[in-house]
């Protein structure tokens, strides 16, 4: 393996990675797919030694005292690496985005147009403790047909050097290049900062990790990124809703996960239907040990609750506390999710169609919602198979990125001798 | 007009662009359609403004000693002001991207996911002399629903002036924000610095310049950018191209206009066909008076003329001369243009189809053609109707970008009181 333990080197791994693009991008489907075939046989049959190496990393963050929600992330088990094997084998599943041809048109010239899809080049992904995201992240570049330099973190850099040994593996075995999945194994800080400034060979960064991480990137890379910043995630509902739909989907925006993305921050609540729907909504969320924050006239229906400050109204939660507010209708809720929101996830409850609608078309986020709880904003949930993450950019993809979100399309001609006049 | 000339207001101005910007992501296409017509009326109606403020900046460059071609450039006359308010109707008469639904799928869970194109937000434009670019990049921000902020040649300072003056009237008479096309009308660099800096108030950064001003903004922004960089582009002739047609669109990708970022600067031959059609194609290249340079093998069939050098092949001529090269085939020609091309427009001709084929797919440029001259990589002979540039990037876009260019899309999901389990 190329690992790199010298930040000089980590030249020497883009220039091999972008000429595995260049490989990779010629392979067919059916050898992308043989290749994965083979990472997922690797991994299962490499599974000893790579909770081998897990052991190391486990033992070195116990000692270093690391919590215990940190070393249960950093945990594989038996379970988790056939997962991992699963995983890589439904990318294999996926239908392969490159090469399809759209938008063809005969021009008056005679020429025909067409965009074809490609894939986008060397993808850098910077990622914390997580380990499984090695082979993730791995198979859905090889799928995509983009050769990739993974980063891990440093706490589980024995795992990951083990599973991106499977991963490689299961390249060479379908005869593909070892050096479309490279691991920068380096412990260096400025290995990174070398590969977030690498613009001739690193075509698209995606950092997978927590805000600290995203904001040293955006603020130093050059490279575009796709990149998933915060989720103050809003539900909307309308004097024009079902008032029981409203607290089915109020409850489950925020309570069927509360560490997620995509779980409602924050309620806004129509006033002519403020009295039919928050009592009960308060009772929800008061079973379920959710802690509101609320407005004047949410307290007046929601008895005993705090009073919600004006940050209140920007904070992530990912914690069972729920912002709330009551407005006077879509115009404001509109003006208060552009104010405090975050561009993600935002939902409307509502029967009226042309207040969805506006809603849908108005509210500038990655995904907007209509009648659906905002948990389902996600790479499964839309189909897309699997996902290497959310995207809150505006470019060159939003939402949950897919297989498609790794790639871009050119123009491809078809012309029978045409010259231009 | 809000003109701003210290860069301390940079700042303001993009806060009231990015209100704007939200007002115009809501205007349905007939107010944007009316914003238009009305803007292209006030070009015509102001026609002696525009004329007399062009007549100071050219009395300013005349004394500054600008060459001939410079002066050129800058020179308006009634027609071409004309011909402005033309380019600006016909933005009006182009379909509207915005608001198109597209890969609308139900999924298990019952929602309907699909994706919604949506504005980008604002657009910063940052362009040296030629006065109506003022017109058509405000026009095109217009119809595609993005605010924008116009920063012109300071040469041009007054001619642009007089034209956003006429855009901004057109956008009031149809009842749109004015902020939506601001000038940036300082001559200070910094206020340029800020502008490119302004991550919270730009979303994306077009320069359409030289060489220089491109590779300054990518190395001070921090904000996405939709650029172009060199036109390297090659005519690979196979050994089964017609030779007729190989020699003909050999003549029309160099000859037909030498200035622009289409015209072919690298002819490769396979050297199978090499003796039947390199001899017909120096003759017409000197007849033009082209300058060629070649390798020996081109050089033995093609006498007198220069050995090209290893920079030449880098070389974007924009000029008449030519590279040219006898490579042995196709795998050659890909590996040729993968080392020294700038991945804007290749073509191939050729008449087996398995070779085009591999050619359209292995190339990695924004146009790749088969049988056609590279000069028809233009967004009117695409059929976008306008373009705001080619873009050399892989993303967000790649090629001639017309008004989808200046879109991004979002998930929409229409439930019906669905909630995740």
């Amino acid at each position: 393996m190329e690992q790199v333990l010298e930040s000089g080197s980590v030249r020497a791994l883009g220039k091999s990675a972008r000429l595995a693009a260049r490989a990779l991008a010629r392979a067919d489907t059916a050898a992308k797919n043989r290749a994965l075939e083979a990472m997922a046989g690797q991994i299962r049959s490499g599974s000893k030694q790579i909770l081998a190496a897990n052991g190391i990393d486990l033992a070195q963050a116990r000692k270093q005292g690391c919590d215990a929600a940190f070393i249960d992330r950093l945990t594989l088990t038996p379970a988790l690496v056939e997962q991992m094997a699963q995983g890589v084998e439904q990318v294999a599943g996926l239908p392969d985005p490159v090469g399809a041809i759209s938008e063809r048109v005969r021009r008056p010239s005679g020429i025909e147009v067409a965009k074809m899809r490609v894939p986008i080049g060397v993808i850098a992904i910077i990622y914390e403790s997580r380990p499984n995201v090695t082979a993730d992240a791995a198979a859905l570049c090889v799928k995509s047909g983009n050769a990739c330099i993974l980063r891990g973190g440093s706490e589980a850099l024995e795992s990951n050097r083990a599973i991106a040994e499977c991963v490689r593996a299961g390249l060479k075995l379908a005869g593909l290049p070892q050096a479309a999945v490279q691991l920068l194994a380096s412990a260096d800080r400025a290995a990174v900062g070398e590969l977030i400034t690498m613009t001739e060979y690193v075509d698209i960064l995606v950092p997978r990790g927590g805000k600290e991480l995203i904001e040293r990137l955006a603020r130093e890379s050059r490279i575009p990124m796709i990149k998933h910043l915060d989720g103050v995630c809003h539900v909307y509902i309308d004097d024009s809703a079902d008032p029981e739909m409203a607290v089915r989907i109020a409850d489950n925006a925020k309570t069927q996960r509360y560490g997620t993305c995509n779980t409602m921050e924050t309620l806004l609540v129509a006033q002519g239907i403020a009295p039919r729907v928050l009592p009960e909504i308060g009772r929800v969320f008061r079973d379920k040990q959710v802690e509101m924050r609320g407005d004047d006239a949410t307290r007046s229906l929601v008895p005993g609750i705090r009073q919600a400050t004006e940050d209140d109204y920007y904070t992530e939660w990912l914690a069972p506390v729920v912002s709330i507010r009551v407005v006077k209708g879509l115009d404001e809720a509109i003006e208060h999710i552009a104010k405090y929101g975050s561009q993600h996830t935002d939902a409307i409850v509502a029967g009226d169609a042309a207040r969805a609608e506006r809603f849908l078309r108005e509210v500038d986020s990655s995904s907007v919602m209509w009648n659906a709880s905002t948990r389902f904003a996600d790479g499964y949930e839309y189909g897309l198979g699997a996902e290497i993450g959310i995207s809150t950019d505006r470019l060159h993809v939003r939402g949950p990125v897919g297989l498609e979100g790794l790639t871009t399309q050119k123009y491809v001609v078809l012309g029978h001798g045409e010259i231009r006049t």
